[in-house]
């Protein structure tokens, strides 16, 4: 392969970080171990450097082990990444503080599910970008390869775009509480030397509060009693949603998709379209006499569908794919088949789901599962991750093997009601590490008593790369758990930029 | 009052840095506002400066602020500290970062409950001590009053004791994970700076398996099927629980008291005596016999009894008073009228406690109320928070006056099955702060939906503290948050040697 690809370069560098971290790893200590690291080699098909992850990446791999010397084998660099992965999880630490590795072995490893994403959502609470960076390293700790980036919502719009830099400034919170566009790139940067994708989410119809903040015209009045602007609990707000009979909107709107497509690099972009309730468009008269002169008789599905199909030409056109909630394929909009579906419905049960996964796939589309997997929902003890461990995508499966291919994976979801810098890692940790290993791993890796110690050793090895994961059972780690000397959470080795 | 009272100096030190916080109080901003602070007076009445704090403290305090001025006048020390906490609640930023005040304002204030207790577990999991000390400084900023430490239990012996050496040697999880005699001198000083006791729990004799690594001859042998050291899931250990009929052990035990008592100066040792489960005591022949012999037809709230009553015996000649869980007064124990009775049954449903707490009282005992508020179980969202604020202890209260007065207080109890260095700081706060204010504030202020705002300044206000408290509410609190450049988290003023 190309010897000078950055990736391998970065990751090599990032590795040996891991594998002698600061001041756990004894250089001075005297070598007295068995199954001491003599050498390494990374060998990989491709003779290319990709430049950025997509839908087709290839990341089996396999690792061999033999009197203390690795070879790492893959098809492409990504392969060679979780390859990288895998071999650090097989070291440990000897008395003395030297790095050792476990007896001769062979491993070939690929993933169960090609898409394995992480929800974030910084419009609620604003996540500081040396935050996001170390979950993007985590994330590739647990071989998660997509971070959906819900990045804007009624809350707070923290994205600054090159020409509609009002959205950002009539939309965030306060100027500390934004993404520059050299933020966007940053990161997105740091998540491709990592082989995860950032594909970033412009919700709406719905979600578009901060939006109207500086397009108010696109948003439609709700009525009530004769009144304009009269919001109901629990019902409809003053204005909201975007108004789809609004021609002058689609414009500006492609623009901003076009701004989204030059700042986000992923072949995909999120177009949302979840939640749209029906009760505003519904009360405003100007909607309900241009639903009649488009004979839309009274179904409020066609104009979401009008709507959608709008944004969705659009990205097409963009040369861009969708992936969109699945409210949109349920209100029948007519999607192309290029598009993804992502279920999330049935959140925090685990029911429902299954049904619609049969006839998503069943129509031709790829989909990606999320109902089961919303951890922002948190409750007391082993419970939870149990649950979302034990989860089998395909245990309802009535389809053929054609459309099984169709499921691509599955997403984690972090919502962020509740959740920003001051624990959104100890909210991620281990706790997502659990839906990771049901993603990667075959299906009959499924027992979460046995998962459970696996579990708690990655906590523990997380600690150990800087990032303050939570206990699973009750023990220790060892001398380097977050408040002590030795703990490296802070390190500049882990860090970016924060808190030094 | 004596001009060198240390409590003071310290507290006026430590409140110019909550005040003036590093990075963000701007020091060189024009001041162009009219509620700039002039002068601040502390008037103390009692010319004494205490050693520490305890069941008698005053903590009543008034404050006159007039033209930027401000008066802080108290009957004690104890009064300072915490008309200091709320003067610096009184206080903002303006635009520029300069402080300011709230307008003229008079201030008479005193807590409900005397006994406004947190209950930390280092047991199941290890807290460092920088750690520790950043959570006692939060308490301070709550007005909690006692650091009720849960110090020792089946997991861990972390406890340093003179004589005791092996204690630890055997009991603790590694030689990181160990309170020394210094460490522990050094927490109890920085809480009585802050006006905060620290009580001791030695938890026995159930959740004494640490120290039957170094006595095992204390514990009592399991049996089953006529064989010893029989394990039975869900029922019983090989071997658990102390065996009071062992009289060689209560010699040992007065010493281990000894020890506590020298190292720990509060009035009170508390003394656990919770979840006593009799199945291993009934297997054991030894203990059959030896019942029979003792006349305690077949009643094993008799030998919890005597028991109980020995420890009991051994902390009031130690000339301490002791603290006991409900389960002793509920086995019939012959207890001291000085003892307090704590109630956790009921936990996490907030039912049962009332009726106990009429019967205790009745019985002259002081009680201490936690059922309500085991904040280590987590749910979702405000639901949680509002569940604890709203209650009211005496709710379903039919004692007379005198009875009412027994009830001196609360303690939030933060069990750390799944809590270590890594999420206490975000599980406890603000949650228990909501508690806070129950046990703080008169009856009547009891409405969630307007103690909500405050909870999210709470968090805020701690956030600007260094402690990284969780969301309460979509939003945000400034360019000081966790992850921000400005961010005080780990800024020296407001940390005790970690991470820097």
């Amino acid at each position: 392969m190309d010897d000078d690809c950055d990736i391998i370069e970065k990751n090599v560098e990032h590795y040996k970080n891991i594998l002698f971290p600061p001041k756990i790893y004894d250089e001075e200590a005297i070598q007295d171990h068995d199954n001491l690291l003599n050498r390494i080699r990374i060998l990989i098909d491709d003779d290319g450097c990709p430049e950025y992850p997509g839908d087709g990446m290839d990341e089996s791999y396999s690792i061999k082990i033999i009197d203390g010397s690795a070879d790492l084998q893959s098809k492409s660099v990504w392969g060679a990444i979780r390859a990288l992965e895998t071999f650090s999880q097989l070291t440990f630490f000897t008395d003395d503080n030297k790095l050792a590795i476990n007896d001769s072995t062979i491993i070939f490893d690929e993933p169960r599910f090609s898409y394995r994403g992480l929800l974030l959502d910084t419009s609620r609470h604003f996540i500081p970008v040396p935050v996001l960076k170390k979950q993007i390293d985590a994330m590739s700790y647990n071989k998660f390869n997509v971070f959906h980036w819900h990045i804007v919502d009624d809350q707070s719009f923290p994205l600054e775009l090159p020409t509609f830099k009002n959205l950002s400034i009539n939309g965030r919170y306060s100027k500390a509480h934004v993404y520059s566009m050299d933020d966007v790139k940053d990161i997105i940067d740091h998540a491709r030397i990592r082989g995860i994708r950032v594909i970033p989410e412009f919700d709406s119809p719905g979600h578009v509060n901060t939006f109207g903040k500086t397009y108010p015209e696109f948003l439609t009045v709700c009525w009530h009693n004769g009144k304009p602007y009269q919001p109901i609990y629990g019902v409809q707000g003053k204005a909201e949603i975007f108004n789809p009979s609004f021609e002058p909107m689609y414009p500006v709107l492609e623009s901003v998709l076009e701004e989204f497509k030059e700042l986000f690099v992923d072949d995909y972009i999120h177009l949302g379209n979840d939640e749209v309730y029906y009760d505003c468009w519904k009360s405003n008269p100007q909607i309900t006499e241009w639903m009649e002169n488009m004979n839309f008789s009274n179904d409020y599905s066609h104009l979401q569908a009008y709507y959608s199909s709008k944004l969705l030409k659009t990205v097409d056109k963009l040369d861009k794919k969708a992936i969109v909630w699945e409210d949109v394929y349920e209100n029948g909009v007519k999607i192309d088949l290029r598009t993804k579906i992502q279920l999330w419905k049935g959140a925090p049960e685990n029911i429902s789901w299954a049904d619609t996964l049969n006839k998503v796939t069943a129509d031709g589309y790829e989909v990606i599962l999320s109902s089961p997997w919303y951890i922002n929902y948190i409750s007391y003890g082993y419970k939870e991750w149990y649950n979302w461990y034990t989860v089998e995508p395909l245990k309802d499966f009535k389809g053929t093997e054609e459309q099984k291919k169709k499921i691509v994976g599955g997403e984690v979801c972090l919502w962020s009601e509740y959740v920003d810098g001051s624990n959104i890692e100890s909210r991620l940790w281990p706790r997502a590490s659990s839906i990771a290993e049901r993603l990667w791993s075959p299906a009959h890796v499924n027992d979460p008593e046995d998962a459970k110690f696996r579990l708690d050793e990655q906590r523990c090895r997380l600690l150990r790369r800087g990032i303050p994961a939570s206990p699973v059972l009750n023990g220790y780690c060892g001398d380097y758990e977050y408040g002590m000397e030795k703990s490296v959470i802070f390190e500049k080795e882990f860090n970016y930029g924060w808190p030094n």
